[in-house]
């Protein structure tokens, strides 16, 4: 469930005026801006960047790129994207890195549909005259790239059935591997790589049934082996995406200054789908409310905006 | 430029009742079905298999298939299948073949274009319940499975740009890697898969003035290995696929007997594209035109199917 709220009465044309004024003179009505945004869905933020397009010949993200600053602007600008345009951009960001940020582009590649994740392969095509496996497959190398690649590259299966004899068969392959240590088996990356998060669902359960632990307990939690990292993010990605996204939630708050983008990344990219659930994870593991951390730890602009978009209606 | 020449002026209900009578009683009027369906463009017969659907409530190919038998059977139940689950069943058959048919995967994947072969998938996923890439995965291994998933995942870019420079880089890599006979090498994996095509056109150029042969020159042709088969089939597939379609003819018409399936493959999946070019390939390699070889060495209702798409009018 979404823990954002729209408006739902909007018009995209009153909207994009109320922009333009709010960013008139010297100063930003950055309260009217998050008034506005913060309560729009993505088919009504869409609307609005139209509207605004056609009336000031402007791009409405570069006026907000210009008006705002710091995390607050980071965060409105991505909000007021395209889903697929923004995935697209965190991961040409994350391959920018110096280090390049594994973990961003395998949530990405592994917690959205097939469809999703296909849409933003053609915005990534279309920002960066790129196809996002090539970019992704020249910045790698190695065991990390030939994870790395086939986790971008398929086009899963995303219908319900699945295989329980195959399911038995896989778990003993991932079993063996995973007891000789045989990590980067290209069998490993075959299952994970290729099969239906369904099929893997079942092999993942089978695994815990027969050997009586979790597939992630066995590997290595070495967090500078870039390999196991992005192996690990793989399989936690396909498993549980919201429990995922919930600790991704708890070490962005305990360390916002190393990690300010992976909190407002999960609550712009979940606001509209299942935050609500990832919420309630992030409640269990900390016994704080998402809401209450976010309060906390931010302020200003970016703690109103983050918070409009866990749910409080018109902060 | 298309060979084909249809209609234009059918109507969709009239057609599914003429292939009815034709159908009726103990004979069959092979050739009332070739002047209907061997003269009816993509949407035209996609429409038919409709219109005699809802009449008939049977699938025109099912109902062609308990008609017909061998290879008019088979040719004419292609032709008449949407292109995209056509590709669809030809990977399914070659992945099902004891010794898999890894040539035809590959000119499946490397000449079609992105969104087709993206068909293709939904096509391959809807049938058989399976992602594509995981059936090409499980039935291969080792330096295979790695250049033929990679082969069919890729979503790759199909802008006009390229860069000069990585051109040159990549000859290079190329170049060194096929000197040193390194042919299973990452590298060669990553760029033949990842680059779109109008970037391999300018690598492959590139390869050829600077280092005087051609990329394919310095492979080893030995038919029996796998790796290498797959290997040369793609770069064909990418360098040159008419020339590579216009081989295949070749091949299939000098033993047609062990290559049937490639005769009418090519024909049917290219005779509403570039057949035409095909055509005058196989005519400078041969010096006889591809409708007197087809005429030559095919006989009866295939023989006046396959001339039919070959653009003989009314045949």
């Amino acid at each position: 469930m979404a823990t954002h709220i729209a408006a739902n009465d909007s018009s995209p044309i009153v909207d994009a005026e109320k922009i333009k004024n709010a960013c008139k003179g010297l100063g930003t009505d950055e309260a009217a801006l998050i008034s506005i945004l913060a309560h729009r869905n993505v088919t009504e933020r869409k609307l609005v960047r139209v509207a605004y397009e056609q009336i000031y010949h402007e791009d409405l993200i570069q006026q907000l790129k210009s008006e705002l600053s710091g995390s607050f602007q980071r965060g409105i600008c991505n909000w007021t994207m395209d889903p697929a345009e923004r995935d697209a951009a965190f991961i040409n960001e994350a391959l920018k890195k110096e280090t390049l940020d594994f973990k961003v582009i395998v949530e990405i590649a592994c917690t959205r549909t097939s469809e999703e994740f296909l849409a933003v392969k053609r915005s990534y095509q279309f920002l960066y005259k790129h196809c996002l496996e090539e970019d992704v497959a020249s910045k790698t190398n190695g065991d990390v790239r030939r994870l790395l690649v086939a986790v971008v590259s398929t086009y899963r299966y995303e219908g319900d059935e699945f295989d329980e004899s195959l399911a038995h068969l896989e778990a003993n392959i991932l079993h063996q591997l995973i007891e000789n240590k045989a990590f980067n088996d290209d069998e490993i990356v075959r299952i994970l790589c290729t099969r239906s998060k369904k099929q893997l669902f079942a092999t993942f359960t089978t695994f815990r049934n027969t050997y009586g632990t979790t597939i992630t307990k066995g590997l290595s939690s070495d967090s500078s082996d870039e390999y196991m990292v992005t192996l690990r993010t793989t399989i936690r990605c396909i498993k549980n995406p919201r429990r995922y996204l919930a600790k991704v939630l708890c070490y962005a708050l305990n360390d916002l200054v190393a990690e300010e983008h992976e909190l407002s990344r999960v609550i712009i990219t979940r606001a509209e789908k299942d935050l609500n659930e990832i919420s309630d994870l992030y409640f269990k593991r900390n016994g704080i409310t998402l809401q209450n951390s976010v309060a906390k730890k931010t302020s200003g602009n970016y703690k109103t905006f983050l918070l409009a978009l866990l749910g409080n209606n018109w902060v």
